[in-house]
């Protein structure tokens, strides 16, 4: 008998028919031999909704009190999706964060894990209960509740695999798998059955949002195989029907064994491919400090203070100096183009802020070992006229930062040069 | 420094306006000098909309689960008492029923108190936070959450003041106290300023739903004394002013030391005041087995089998035995009327069912020692020439069920026998 972590996001229990359809994916892996483990988040846009709420009352609420509430949203849904397998007539329990023993630091609201009691879930398990465990929460050692943050409930997943040594941990979310690029914008994207952690990863980062970044990482270090997976097909309701094409649900089939999504492990075959993937991340603002004296201490005097503001700079170029003088540029992410300048303005005299940008990345294991990655996806981009700003490398990826009203032109010209043509 | 209980209803915190309204008055408490333990409701409609979210998946849903499902609403509404608390400044945590220590009985959806840990409570105190307790919820020895049932907010109130040796429990519903008769439809209905705790269970179980009933029972064996007053005059925001009538706003002051309530204890002053109120009920429905053989053991054999099926009767006649045969009516809960049907149809010929019936009561301690209040009923009915089908007495309360026709007649009939006429 296999162990097997599901993990539901918003999306697949948004409603009484998702939620009735996720509870027949989870009876079909109970019924075909398997314990189940189904980590479910809150439904929809409950959270968005108690955010909302809060705001009305208190524009900036503790994190103690934002965790109370939003923990509801949770666990409204784990007895939710309870009893509609209670409907289909198989034992099952709902936990909640710290009844499937999760401890946690108390920093609410971005809450780590510190321990798993396992007791309790081992208990229901003994028991042949499926178990339902309210994603995202914890219980810090104040005897508070605690939340992950966003994407909490891929964690909550990856942790339970990790601790109760889950044969699989499978993540439904509302696309059927990893593709090389967005499936929505490139025509012939291709989903990847297999994908390393670390590839995942830098997709995460770069803007593919399939997967939450901690969760991986978690994964990558306890070694817990991810699989990402459609709920959307199964079953095929009416409403699920509209929300695909009629491409994506020919392509799909509608088993669970059929149904063919990604896996995320640490070691996948070559496939003979160069790449995993082309992303786009238009969330970048390129920051730009003009003819500074070229002088040693420059650069450290500028990002210390941004490390000592928690800031995050992604790609940096420092010009060659001439004539005494430098310049220094770096991307942030949008939000934080605005705090940057007012951190610089005044020891600089010119700071520009651009935030029209966006970094195209491709990622793939492949490339470290294939020179040639780079120039074809320079050439590529040559070919359309666009214009590159900032080269960023690492062993697996190539990022480039251009003008965004160029990004969906560059990502199609840029995944034809790998995949294909449409 | 004296500590005080305060409950607010579903209604007293249905939306943002009326959460803000009661945070001053809790903060208005606080600043007054005293501790203050507020408990709070779900909002509004909560509760019904989540049992309907329920319904649409499991028509028959676990009672365990139905807890966790119910629970969040007080969970959610707590936290955002908290917030708007936090928004004016004052020292507050809110805690869940578990977290306050509420140990019950698993009885899922109807559990008692076993005991209620306070260290939890009392620390939070000693840090002068003002605690919002979420009510009506608590944790069963198998680490599960258990609700109360309906009204379980009031009894977590009474409880906490119990427990916690608390100076005053203040119940703050849509009432602002406990009137001789609905206000809504006798207009000189007067409210009383104390009312002893039997009294107020009468009136409570004749359909003054003023106070949940477990609660008062509580209050009066640990010797609570309870307030009851309302959150809508406070603050006076346009929308309550929109719920009162001009009259309504004009009679309440606008200070929590000048609005007077009720105030339910053990003994209280006579006031010269035969009864304390005429309430209605319609919840009933008078069940008839006619031409039943007089011999013994008829009655044992008819209401041996309600019990069994843990249905409450009320009021009994049995007709004096004429020609070897009796009638034997009795009244229930309408809910019960076709059930009891059901059980007594093949055992007697003749089971007449009337649901259009309605009884009506007076309620005063003082009556015990004054034997014209039965005659001053019957008299102020006869005048109105209303059929009295059914009479029942006890101590501090006579009861007649008569035609629901005639039901909001009869009550300002006897109102105005006792109270004068409008």
């Amino acid at each position: 008998m296999a162990l097997i972590v599901q993990k539901f996001g918003g999306s697949s229990v948004a409603d009484a028919v998702r939620v009735r359809n996720v509870a027949k994916i989870i009876t079909d892996t109970y019924k075909a031999g398997n314990a189940v483990i189904a980590v479910v988040s809150a439904q929809g846009d409950t959270t968005d909704d108690l955010i909302d709420k809060a705001a009305e009352l208190n524009p900036n609420p503790s994190k103690r009190e934002m965790d109370v509430l939003l923990s509801a949203g949770e666990q409204m849904s784990a007895s939710l999706m309870a009893m509609a397998i209670e409907q289909i007539g198989c034992p099952v329990v709902s936990l909640l964060g710290w009844q499937a023993g999760f401890q946690t630091s108390s920093g609410y609201g971005l809450a780590r894990i510190r321990t798993i009691d396992t007791e309790r879930m081992t208990r229901e398990l003994d028991q042949k209960r499926i178990i339902i465990v309210a994603g995202f929460q914890g219980l810090c050692k104040y005897g508070d509740i605690t939340t992950f943050g966003r994407g909490g409930s891929d964690t909550t997943a990856v942790a339970i695999a990790a601790v109760m040594h889950a044969d699989k941990c499978q993540i439904f979310t509302d696309v059927d798998g990893v593709y090389t690029a967005d499936p929505r914008k490139i025509k012939n994207a291709q989903k990847l059955s297999e994908i390393t952690y670390d590839e995942m990863l830098e997709l995460a980062t770069l803007g593919a949002q399939v997967l939450n970044n901690r969760s991986v990482e978690m994964a990558k270090k306890y070694n817990v195989e991810l699989e990402v997976l459609t709920s959307f097909q199964y079953g095929a309701s009416p409403i699920d029907k509209m929300l695909l094409s009629e491409e994506q649900l020919a392509a799909l089939t509608n088993t669970t064994t059929g149904r063919a999504g990604t896996i995320v492990k640490e070691t996948v075959k070559m496939e003979k491919m160069l790449v995993r993937g082309v992303t786009k991340d238009n969330d970048a603002a390129r920051i730009s400090i003009v003819g500074v004296k070229d002088v040693p201490g420059v650069a450290f005097r500028v990002f210390s203070k941004l490390a000592a503001k928690n800031i995050n700079v992604d790609i940096i170029l420092q010009s060659v100096g001439h004539a005494g003088v430098q310049d220094i540029s770096f991307t942030v992410s949008e939000a934080n183009a605005a705090p940057v300048r007012a951190l610089l303005e005044n020891d600089f005299e010119t700071v520009l802020v651009d935030t029209g940008v966006s970094k195209i990345s491709v990622v793939g294991a492949g490339m470290e070992t294939h020179p040639g990655t780079a120039a074809k996806m320079f050439e590529a981009l040559y070919s359309e006229d666009i214009n590159i700003q900032m080269i960023a490398t690492s062993e697996i990826k190539i990022s480039v930062l251009i003008d965004q009203a160029d990004a969906d032109k560059a990502v199609a010209a840029v995944h034809a040069a790998f995949f294909g043509k449409e």
